[in-house]
C-alpha cells in the first residue's frame, strides 16, 4: 500500500524530502500556511493549507498521513500532540522530542543531564539576572531566545554590562523567554547528521565543517579537516544525543571545536539540516532519504561518502524582490557541480534560495569550484 | 524567470525528469490523458489532462511552457507541429526529428543514408512481399510494426514461410504499416545515451549492456564489458546518430554487438531511456538532468561515471491488479542499492513499476546485490 507522508512546512527541506518520499513509492502531503511562499507545494500530491491550530486541518492531515514529518522545529507541541492523539498517524520526531528540543534551555538541560559537553548556560528572566550570570561566566556572553531563533535571529552578543539592557529588550520583543550561554571561542564550527528509526537503528554521517557568514550557514566542507580522534568523538556524541532526546528521525547537531581539541554541542535541529545537503550527491544515502526511511520505519541507508570530499555553498539572495535567478548557465559550466534551486517566489536579503554542491578529490580545489559556481548565480 | 517545462506523458520518465526540472528551478506541467495511470501527475505543478488532439489543450500547453519535452515517441507529429506553430514554446526534440524516428522504417532509412551500420531492412505491404524479402535476406526474419512498437509489442519472429501469414495478420491489427529486418545473431545488446542541446554541445554516456527477459529490459550493466575499441566505436556512432536525425534532446540508442566485434544500430528512442536509469546514481549528471538541460538550452553536464560499475534491474509486476509493493524493507537492507518506485496505481504482468540500482567495484558482485534487492520486492 502506498505510504502517505505529510510534512509540516513547505520550504526547501520539505521539497527535498518529497523527492525522496516519491522515489520510495510514497505520496506527499504538504501542510502549509496560506501566507507561506511554499516551494514544496509545487511538488505535492496533496496540499493542506490553512491555520495549523485548526483541529479540522490537523484531523484531515491525520486522516491522510501514515506518518507526519516536519521541516522546522517552530511548531507548537500541542499541534503535534493533537496529531498523535488522533491515533491515526505517527508523528516523527515525537511531540515530546520536539518540545524538548525547540526550547534551547530544556534542550541544553537534557544534554547536560546526560553528561554531554555543552557551553555553560542559564535561564534568565531579567537584565539583572543576565548581569549576575555575567559575573559567574565572564564576558562576552550570548543572550538567546529559548525558542524560535534561527540563523542568528534571536541571538545577541553581550560584550559589556552596557549591552545587557538593549539586547534584553530587543530579544524580548520576539516573544520568547531568554537564556544566556558562555561565549565559546571556537576554532571551527562542526556539524553532524544523525538518524534513528523506531527500531533503534542509527546512522551517523561524517562530521563536516560549517562556515557561517553573518550567522547564516554559507559553506559546508565534508568531511571536516579534523583529527581522527575528533571525528570519532563527534560520532560518539551524536549517538549520545539521540539517546538523550529520545530522537527518532534525522537530526542536525551543531558543535564547536575548541583550541584544545575539546568539542561542545551547540544546538540540535530535529530535522534535515543545511549542513547535510551535501549528502544528496556525496553520500550513499541522503539525509532526506533517511528522513523518509526513519519516518516509515524502514532500514536506514549507509551514510558513507561516495566522493572523497564535497563542498556545499548556499545561494543566498541579496534582494527584497520577486526571485529572478540569473547565471545558471555559467554555474552549470563549472565541472562537477550540482545546482539546486528551491523554487521560492520571493527573495529577501540573506534568504536561502538554493545551494550548489561540488564533488572532488581535494578540499581546496573543490571549494574553489563550489564558490565559482555559487558566485556565478544571483537571485 | 522560472522556466516552465511541459512534458507530454505522465509516466516514470516524465516523473524522473520532473525531479531534475525542479532542482534546476523550473516548474513542471504534465500533459496526460484522462485514462492514463500517470504517476508524474502526483509531482506536477500544473496538469493538462484531456484529448491531446484538442487544439485548446495544446494551446494551453503552449501558453504555459517555455519548452515542451516528451517521454515517449508515440505522439502524432501533427500535435508537435501544432505546438511549434504557435510560436510560443519550443518543442524538443523537434516534430521533424520525432516524425523521422517514430517510424522505424524512416529511422533506419535515415541511418542507412548517413552510412551508419544497421541490419538489412525493407518496408513490406503484404505477406507476399515478406516472402520475397525472406528469399533475399534469408531466415529467420523479424517482422515489425513501423510505429507504436515497444518492449517486444509489435515484433514477430519469422522462422519459416508458414509463420508469415499469421504474423502479418497479427501485427496488421496494431494499425501500423510493417517492415522486415534481418535477424541479427548478436552476442550482446548494447545501449548508449546521447544528449545534444540547441547550441550543438553533445555528451555521450558510457556504453552499457542491456539484458532483456521476454523482450523487456530487465538488467543494465554499466559500463558494458566490451573492448576499448568497441566502446569508442559505439560513442562515435552515437555522435553520428545525433547528426543523422538532427537530434536535440536526449536519445537512447540500442545496438547489437556481433560475434566478429561489428556493431549494428537497432533502434533509437528520442527521450530518456530505461538503459539510462543507472545514470541517476552512477554518473555526474543523470540522463534526466541532461534531458532538462538540453530542453532549456543549458550547458550539458558530464556523463562520467562516479562509480566503477553500476547495475540496474527493473521491477516488473507479475500481476494484473492494483499495485501493492511488498519487500521494500528487505530490498533496502541490501547495501549500496537505491530503490526507485514509480508510483503507478495499477500493476500489469511485465509492467515497469520501478527499478533498483546498485553501485560497486565489481560487476558480478554488484549485479548480485542488484538482483537480490530486486527479487526482494514484489508488486
Amino acid at each position: 500500500m502506498t505510504q502517505r507522508v505529510a510534512i509540516l512546512g513547505g520550504g526547501q527541506l520539505a521539497r527535498m524530502s518529497a523527492y525522496a518520499a516519491y522515489r520510495l513509492g510514497g505520496e506527499v502531503g504538504i501542510v502549509a500556511r496560506p501566507t507561506d511562499d511554499s516551494p514544496a507545494r509545487l511538488v505535492a500530491s496533496e496540499q493542506f493549507v490553512g491555520d495549523w491550530s485548526a483541529p479540522a486541518l490537523l484531523d484531515a492531515v491525520a486522516d491522510y498521513a501514515d506518518v507526519v514529518l516536519l521541516e522546522n522545529e517552530f511548531i507548537a507541541p500541542d499541534i503535534l500532540r493533537h496529531l498523535e492523539a488522533t491515533g491515526k498517524t505517527r508523528v516523527i520526531p515525537s511531540a515530546q522530542t520536539i518540545a524538548l528540543v525547540q526550547d534551547k534551555f530544556s534542550q541544553k538541560t537534557a544534554l547536560a543531564q546526560a553528561g554531554l559537553p555543552v557551553p555553560r548556560f542559564a535561564a534568565v528572566a531579567s537584565p539583572e539576572e543576565v548581569l549576575a550570570v555575567s559575573r559567574q561566566f565572564g564576558l562576552p556572553l550570548v543572550l538567546k531566545c529559548r525558542t524560535n531563533g534561527y540563523d542568528g535571529y534571536g541571538n545577541e552578543l553581550i560584550r559589556g554590562a552596557a549591552d545587557i539592557a538593549p539586547a534584553f529588550e530587543k530579544l524580548l520583543r520576539r516573544g520568547s523567554p531568554l537564556m544566556v550561554e558562555e561565549f565559546v571561542p571556537f576554532t571551527k564550527e562542526l556539524a553532524v547528521m544523525a538518524a534513528r528509526n523506531q527500531r533503534g537503528e542509527e546512522v551517523i554521517y561524517p562530521v563536516v565543517e560549517t562556515i557561517q557568514h553573518a550567522q547564516v550557514c554559507h559553506t559546508v566542507l565534508a568531511p571536516a579537516s579534523v583529527s581522527e580522534a575528533t571525528a570519532r568523538s563527534v560520532a560518539a556524541l551524536a549517538r549520545q544525543v539521540l539517546e538523550a532526546i529520545a530522537g527518532v528521525g534525522v537530526f542536525g547537531i551543531e558543535l564547536f571545536l575548541l583550541n584544545d581539541g575539546e568539542v561542545l554541542i551547540n544546538e540540535i535541529a530535529p530535522r534535515p539540516h543545511n549542513s547535510g545537503h551535501y549528502t544528496i550527491e556525496a553520500c550513499e544515502t541522503s539525509q532526506f532519504e533517511n528522513h523518509i526511511r526513519a519516518g516509515l520505519n524502514l532500514p536506514l541507508g549507509s551514510p558513507r561518502m561516495r566522493s572523497p570530499v564535497a563542498v556545499m555553498v548556499n545561494l543566498l539572495s541579496g534582494f527584497d524582490a520577486p526571485a529572478q535567478p540569473i547565471g545558471l548557465e555559467s554555474a552549470l559550466a563549472v565541472p562537477g557541480v550540482t545546482v539546486h534551486f528551491y523554487g521560492k517566489k520571493l527573495a529577501r536579503p540573506g534568504r536561502k534560495m538554493g545551494h550548489v554542491t561540488a564533488l572532488g578529490e581535494d578540499l581546496g580545489e573543490t571549494r574553489e569550484r563550489a564558490l565559482r559556481a555559487a558566485r556565478a548565480i544571483a537571485i
